[in-house]
């Protein structure tokens, strides 16, 4: 059995874990981490829980866990784990930072975009990004995994394969991002109240969303060159759910523009063989509730002949595929185990 | 494997079964039955099924089905399956019920509040009612289960205890449900459009929803004498989720009346070493959240001496321990199954 | 022109009574109070009204206030006004209280309930239970008006006439209430976090509502004695809205117990010419959507012969005539004007 | 008093109508054509009008309606009024037309996106396109207006400035709406049930959505030349509200890209003196929640120097500034009353 330790337990993403370790074979979870809620029963945070999680939570001591878990999980603020993190606590276990700390490989970029100082720039380099269809190989033998988040995911995922093969304009990118208030996290503010986001759409954090530069830095690894691309969020009123619409336009090769059956066939040569991304039939849009739960990220285009460009578009569980689900999958390919372990829910609906 | 096939397979008490019994180890689903999409595929009518279930839906042949089967689930309109029960169906596979053709012992009662003719009253008396807390015994050996309701399970539930015990008067005994709108079907009826149910309460079928003559005889059988009750269901704007909440006299023993922990006892002796049903803490309520997506059952009570009346609340899901859980989970007791097999799902929160 | 204050201008029932006030034809505001937003455009803190409230928030000085208004609203929390409020006050404009300060007649029941000692008990016997259609002449007359609460006015309008009349038995009422989430206010709070309300129903305050008392005073005045009933209250996740359902046991008169009919009549004897109460048609059950955004309360009441009860049943907009329409229906009262001034908004569906 | 006739009155749009109607002081409606509830009181229909409206529905004939009605407003499927206009209609009384009839000039161009023959291509020369703001002159005095689709207006006005001063590339366009669901009608269709719209959200219609000519339409007037865009709906579970975000390319003017400034100016030049258009404070991004209930259209603007794009976003009600609040804006012209009369609503929050 694997021992896990969560750091940052109470969060929902932290929650989310819980809920797939505990259905996970090969796991046992062997610390709840909360600085919030030190000493009460998990359960008493999350009732779901109740007569399945008898511990309580415990302060968030890294190093004392790192003796006694295989693996950690942080599923903690931006800045949390780079502070915090040790070469003795890399050398003793594996780490899986649900937080942007690692994500970024350049450490001006990310404290340009976070307003934070990074602490310990000395371990960017090793991590790997864990992206686990772009990145499976280095992260079966990494030491720490920086986790992708929910946008980045359903972004980088439903883009990728259009700009590896040359089939869009690199600069060209536009993404229009649609998110359940789960993303916002559970910290007490008033504009995450029911009444403040029930029965409206918003953009917020328009052209200054942090995840801008996690796409970018993705992406020009695609494209081969640096690219700069807007990327919008929304938050739409339900708990769950990412949904990615992107633009961008098609790019001539040997004269005609790429046909949708070119799109297709570049997410089949790079998806085709994974059992979490779905290419959906021709026509067929891709819609949050279908992946919800699960750790599916369904994805299709469709081309525009008027206009020259493609929509892409792309769906995923925010809290699974973009945080608990892709971090449990990149345990399972750090510890060696089926990348499916533990991670095949169906989808539930409704 | 026991081969299992689906009469109703694509209302959303069937795709919760789909969803259910593609997880059950032991299980396998021979027949996607759907008279409205015979010959589409399965996931085409639920695309959360894509890849999944690569199926095409299929005519309502019964019999046909019976000879490829194991174990039938019909998950039909009221009516459908006493039309067409035969001897010889029973004879060769395992019969489970989620409509209410076979609930309720009283012919007469049946047609008086279903309006609906029985076409085969021979076969009500031998039908098991399958609340399987209630029932363990006489379920393992039956050959057709009658699933109980969703508001039924909740509301037996929450009160048999209690009844049982002879702390309440039988004839105090007021139900007050909450239920989401998955209760409601997937037909297409203006009523249950969205615009129609969001923002928005209602209670319906006042004092004439059907589901009450089932709740009063199973009632009557912990009161070990008939009763009467009022049972007022409303329409809560969310997916699932069924919330019950019951008002009762307490009935004086020895002169005095019974209090919370004399009502905890009752609870703790019927439902002590029941997996699937959570007493929770003293004033602890249960709320729908805390048990989505699982075959939990939450209770709890409240005692109000100033009036000498007790609160019960109850939650489930309505379609996992309301309808498909439950209906698994005879299909477990049927076989001689672990009770549990495939029904271990952890609530989803959020 | 009235002049009118608002104390707490920037909670969900403040913010409602800005929204009405501004549409009513012989008033101005003159003071946009509220503690947290001082010196805050009002219409940076509800940005539905940008272009409309050019005026800053200002801090809560009841004193100056009343030099200035000829009436003064406060919707403010528990306790507040009961520590501020002065003769000279009273003295120099109306003042129309939406907390529960005045509300309760007997001292000790309040300071019971709420646990908060009241500072200015010497105002409560002149203060008058602003339920118009109740009290419409010492409404007139009054200086100070306890405006009633959200569930008190939906609840007591529903059964009052039954109780007035004998219909039912004082000590048989049971109410289940429902409300939307605004009714919790816009405060920061873990609980109303749109994640923690969506796709829930639960009990609060079971037994212990305070509410409860308020609902006991004024039914016993129609019941001519004390009496003592169960109010259960219950989150549903919509913003606005409160349906009660309420049961009781009928009382028989000359030898038989009152009929659908009888109930029908007691309603229209009290509210035939009232503007904001509708019966419905009989069969017909109240739905919050119906009322939203207006002052109606629709109410209608279905008998069961089966057990000798009545379901009665009530919805109104909480904020609205369960808060600020009501108030402004007082205002109206208070300086002469018609009733129904400013307060014929037509509900908005959907 | 004008006396106003609705055909199609129980559609959302022409309930809509119908509120705002009732609140208009200069109109009377004399007909409530609905062809799914002829003889059914409107109040039957929709029971938020109950003691407000007595009338029972009729049929729709337009003749007979013409003699009785100042103005008729059509709020009825795609291709009906074109097939029963006829001149004596139009000589007997004022159109608002909320359909897509009369809105697209070429005959050619509304037949291949509506796949409807036009039965009376005679009428959409003198058919003015009725959003108000633009095209305010024309309306006055007009026979038929051509009421602007809900998804139109939004987008139009949001770009239409930008696009006028030549700020934007003409066909860099990309408009990605959201929608509420009421925008979807009041059919009875398994997809807009609440369990398949709650939680989820999807576009749909991309690509060949009917209000893409439309829109191309009224900007290549702005544009002084013909334009192609792309855009894209999305279905967002909430009831009422359209949010659009729109992206274009900066054009350069005098060797620099325009500025935030110069956007804002750009608006400024055409809005500055619009009561229902709200531009707001720079930074600030529109929101449907505030201005539910209102003709109001909030807009901004934010430049991208990074990437040399303008991200142009609006808010609406689809009901009223998007349906009927703009056919009551249009009637006000038509007959020389004051534009904001029975318009002055406040955006209800929450």
């Amino acid at each position: 059995m694997i021992k896990a330790g969560i750091i940052g337990a109470t969060g929902y993403a932290g929650e989310e874990l819980v809920r797939l370790l505990l259905a996970h074979k090969e796991t046992e979870i062997v610390w709840y981490g909360s600085k919030s809620y030190i000493d009460q029963r998990f359960c008493d945070v999350y009732r779901n829980m109740f007569k399945l999680v008898p511990q309580r939570c415990k302060d968030d001591d890294l190093k004392a866990l790192s003796k006694e878990a295989d693996v950690i999980f942080t599923a903690t603020p931006q800045g949390y784990l780079s502070s915090v993190l040790k070469e003795e606590i890399l050398s003793s276990c594996k780490v899986i930072d649900l937080s942007a700390d690692y994500r970024i490989k350049d450490v001006a970029v990310y404290e340009e975009w976070y307003k934070i100082e990074h602490k310990s720039p000395q371990f960017i380099k090793e991590a790997v990004y864990g992206l686990c269809e772009l990145n499976r190989k280095q992260v079966k033998t990494a030491r720490l995994i920086a986790n992708p988040g929910c946008y980045t995911t359903c972004s980088i995922l439903s883009i990728y394969p259009l700009l590896k093969e040359g089939l869009i304009e690199k600069d060209s990118i536009i993404i229009d991002a649609k998110s359940g208030v789960s993303g916002a996290g559970r910290g007490a503010k008033v504009n995450n109240l029911y009444c403040e986001v029930n029965e409206n759409i918003k953009a917020y954090g328009v052209l200054t969303h942090r995840h801008t530069p996690e796409i970018e830095e993705q992406l020009s690894y695609a494209a081969g060159e640096p690219l700069r691309l807007i990327f919008t969020p929304h938050l739409t009123p339900m708990n769950r759910g990412i949904l990615v619409t992107a633009y961008a336009s098609l790019k001539a090769k040997d004269g005609r523009l790429p046909s949708e059956e070119d799109i297709r066939k570049a997410y089949q040569k790079y998806y085709a063989e994974e059992y979490f991304i779905r290419i959906l039939d021709p026509g067929v849009c891709p819609e949050t509730r279908w992946v919800l739960g699960s750790n599916f990220f369904d994805v299709n285009a469709k081309v525009d002949t008027r206009t020259g460009r493609v929509v892409m578009m792309g769906a995923l569980d925010n809290l699974v595929k973009g945080a608990a689900g892709q971090a449990v999958q990149n345990m399972n390919l750090l510890f060696g185990l089926k990348e499916t372990e533990g991670l095949t829910m169906i989808p539930m609906f409704p």
